[in-house]
């Protein structure tokens, strides 16, 4: 075809940068960003980040670089989302909760030329920095000490102890020039940020975004949660956890109000919900917990609806019918870091105490249920249940569980420094989650497990997640894990763990009697019953993989 | 940056023919398409348009060639939107209202190998077709004959006329498979349309979009519009005109209802909007005439609002008033072919009687109109006032004229077969719209008119529209269009047309004085003005350029 031409005119690279610049000139007077007594305009907030690039650049940072922030829901904090990459970085933002030792693993994975970090955390960053030389002189002979910059004031004692740079965040910020030209990616496949998985299955990998993913999945998350009215975002769910969900650069392409906090309560989010009518917050499940089970004192009446959007095991009826009654609207989403967060709407698993949910949902909410399950973002091209060997897609019968696979722009670029493991992420062309689940006659899909939790009875695949939504049901169940112990017999046999309800009693032939009638395959009922606290990890996920080790070294029956 | 990895499981071509795809297995069951008695769901819908593609690739289409489509809004040319493009080609739909020659022309430089017509058109372009070699031999030397597929049957007696070779839609349809593998574009950049300007400035242009474009054009419309609750959609926009404006596309992506017409009248779209609950509809400002002046009997109340998206000349107070009472929703938007439909949203001109509008409007509309004034498109870059030779920003003071310049992926590919005209069109890295207008002291931009349209008195650059507003208050005028008149001391003049309501006497005298009292600047008062019918073009543009040799062919003061 001739006459066409590709130039600036019409095409440039995607970047979420862009909606910055848009929201300076669209929604210029309106609120971007609201923090205790701070209160900015995106005029302003767009001037800050042209800064802060313009800083960066003074601080000869330029493209390839990494620049890592360990900060909580600070403003700082979503500036250096846009500012990093505006200088033509790339941004890690770092769990707030790292030890010592994971900090210092991840620093010499990312080596950045830069450090930003709130003032809570700057001794333990520059500690780690410090004895980072003596620790692992072997992975950095060509290793500079990066820039720390502080985010509030660092107090003096604190400082002394520090022999790295030290800057402070607004005087860094204030030696740029507000027009700073924006550096442009210069391919839109470049990553934004580098995002850490939660390491529930050993270290936490390295996950890069690129800017053309960044791009599509804010847009395919505006869509999926309808969010068009100038929503209010209180910033419950942690930038560091896949930028936010990409809501970082979703409320800029939006024009909204960004309410930050440092710490999540109930009684912060009730109070930010009636002082700032906030219209959108999301997180982990426990984040209804929170809710629920705070004081009736903390609870206050909502303005009016809010939409809670929550990724990770679904919550249990009573914490949902709970925190449904008090006024919020939930929606359940499944993701992973992988995916930039959440990728697919659901699932609402289809055991009993979900379908219990959903009889008593009102006519008009089942609706709204059934038409977006299954439902993957626009932005993601395809979702489906394959056999992990064969590739082919399991059938739409409900039972056959195969992997959950998915492909499309808004998946990660890859595995920062370590291309076996992409290309394992990536092999036959698909992304591998990991995740199993099957496929429903109507083509929707629902997750069943983690590929490494299920159960091989014979050659039944069985998921944990089924057998535990059965325990969870009874009533003096507080919290309880399958995990499949090995047997000479069957290969695999499920065993429970389980933790009861305060001052609740119970044992072994209880539980197994109870699974026995609720289940549909006797292969399904636990062979053991153990009880006690369940080991977690740092971000509240059952360590099965712990229980698995104590199932495989016990006998049958707990003591 | 090493580990990443660019692959089918993270990289896939930007094309909205995925929405097509995915409302298949997220939306199945829902309804499509509604015309008539004729219903189908996503899931048919999907499986219609993979076996038109097979049946495509049976008959030799692929990657390069261009399908032509001369029909209504018929679920035929929906299909076509789709079918095309997975089969590897280029879809062009034409204006229905071409004629022979006009239409002789446009295949010329199209060189379709297939062209689908609607029976209603089936002789004028066989007869195209048959009389193209003789006429234009010249152009024809390498061309062969295009295959005629008819959408509904053509009468005996016609199809004898015809010595090209003529198949049926469904007939054709129904030989492909439905299970055939979807072409993805070699290169997102590459055409996946063409589209032919309205041609108000001599002969239409090849307008081509690329499947990026199409697909990022059609995301930013449903946020744009806020379409997120499955919409229902009436197509009373052609969609030979840029696509429907993307829509074709989008509501895919939103799993909507397209109600398809053959034809447009203010009863159809009240009967439409009783029955099937329309949501939205869209095209220029004369449909709102069209409904504000239909008989009582044919108005019914809406059940619900109703959004009206309208493109082109804003329509009067009066109008605009009447079709808010009724019920709709009307949103303004500025858009052309080469940027795929509505590009900014407003512009809300700040003449005199608009001003009045929105001093009428109430507290929550005005603040809805105002920040949304000036807004463009999320997935367009940028739309700025330049001068058009510096290419410097016109200061942002309201009153300084300059040409409207926009930039990014939702821009044409480039006008087909004219590589020179392309490149004038985007020198300097922007797309020149050769539209005038300023940029208000709040950031806000607000158009005026055409380039070639205003009038240069001495240094100064006047916009017709504005006099045009003021000659349009004016109680006893139906329509009124301004030109530049030559002179010899001030370099151009305006010169009036003006139409008068029915039953209505005026004189020069009068209309001057009128202007005179509410234009801010002498030099904006029409120095002559002449009465009668205005010449319009088959889009219903007034036909300024006639004007203006009719304005220096004559003296000053019309007979």
């Amino acid at each position: 075809m001739e006459g066409l031409l590709r130039c600036s005119a019409n095409y440039v690279p995607l970047t979420p940068t862009s909606f910055l610049e848009r929201a300076a000139s669209v929604y210029g007077d309106k609120t971007s960003i609201i923090y205790g007594d701070t209160r900015y305009t995106w005029r302003q907030t767009h001037e800050r980040c042209l800064k802060l690039a313009s800083a960066l650049t003074r601080l000869k940072i330029s493209r390839g670089d990494i620049v890592a922030a360990m900060a909580p829901n600070v403003p700082a904090l979503y500036e250096l989302h846009f500012a990093v990459p505006m200088a033509g970085a790339t941004l890690s933002a770092l769990n707030v909760s790292l030890d010592e030792h994971a900090l210092t693993i991840i620093l010499n994975r990312l080596q950045p030329k830069i450090i930003f970090v709130d003032s809570e955390f700057a001794h333990l960053v520059s500690k780690v920095i410090n004895d980072k030389n003596n620790t692992h002189p072997q992975e950095n002979h060509h290793d500079h000490k990066p820039l720390l910059v502080t985010i509030h004031a660092v107090s003096p004692d604190r400082q002394t102890q520090c022999d790295v740079e030290v800057r402070e965040y607004e005087q860094t910020l204030a030696t740029g020039e507000s027009d700073f030209q924006a550096v442009i990616p210069a391919d839109e496949c470049d990553p934004i940020s580098v995002n850490f998985t939660s390491g529930s299955t050993g270290m936490p990998k390295a996950v890069a975004y690129s800017h053309r993913a960044a791009y599509l999945n804010s847009l395919g998350l505006i869509l999926r949660y309808e969010m068009g009215k100038l929503p209010v975002f209180l910033w419950t769910v942690d930038m560091f956890r896949c930028n936010g969900w990409c809501f970082v650069w979703a409320m800029a392409a939006l024009g909204g109000i960004n309410v930050c906090i440092r710490n999540v309560s109930a009684k912060i989010i009730f109070e930010s919900i009636q002082l700032h009518k906030v219209t959108h917050f999301c997180g982990k499940p426990t984040i209804l917990n929170m809710i629920a089970e705070s004081p009736p004192a903390d609870q206050k009446p909502l303005p009016s609806a809010v939409d809670v959007i929550i990724a990770g095991p679904f919550p249990t009826t009573c914490i949902l019918k709970r925190v449904q009654e008090l006024g919020f609207n939930i929606i359940h989403g499944y993701g992973m870091t992988e995916a930039l967060g959440p990728a697919l709407i659901g699932p609402w698993r289809s055991s009993q105490h979900h379908h219990h949910d959903r009889d008593d949902a009102d006519a008009n909410d089942d609706h709204n249920l059934k038409c977006r399950e299954g439902l993957h973002n626009i932005t993601l091209e395809a979702a489906d249940v394959k056999d992990p060997t064969t590739m082919r897609s399991v059938p739409s019968d409900g039972e056959t569980i195969g992997e959950l696979m998915l492909q499309g722009n808004t998946l990660m670029a890859g595995y920062l420094g370590d291309l076996e493991a992409t290309q394992e992420a990536f092999s036959g062309g698909w992304f591998r989650t990991g995740d199993v689940g099957v496929r429903h006659t109507d083509g929707c899909i629902e997750m069943k497990d983690r590929a490494r939790d299920v159960i091989v009875f014979g050659k039944e695949v069985i998921s944990t997640l089924d057998i535990e939504a059965v325990l969870l049901s009874h009533p003096k169940v507080e919290e309880a894990a399958v995990v499949a112990q090995n047997d000479v017999v069957a290969g695999q046999i499920p065993c429970a763990y389980v933790k009861l309800k305060e001052g609740r009693c119970s044992n072994a032939e209880e539980i197994v009697e109870f699974c026995t009638e609720r289940l549909q395959k006797a292969a399904m009922v636990p062979k053991s019953v153990c009880f006690g606290d369940l080991p977690m990890n740092s971000t509240g996920k059952v360590q099965k993989s712990v229980l698995r080790e104590r199932a495989n070294a016990m006998g049958k029956l707990c003591p």
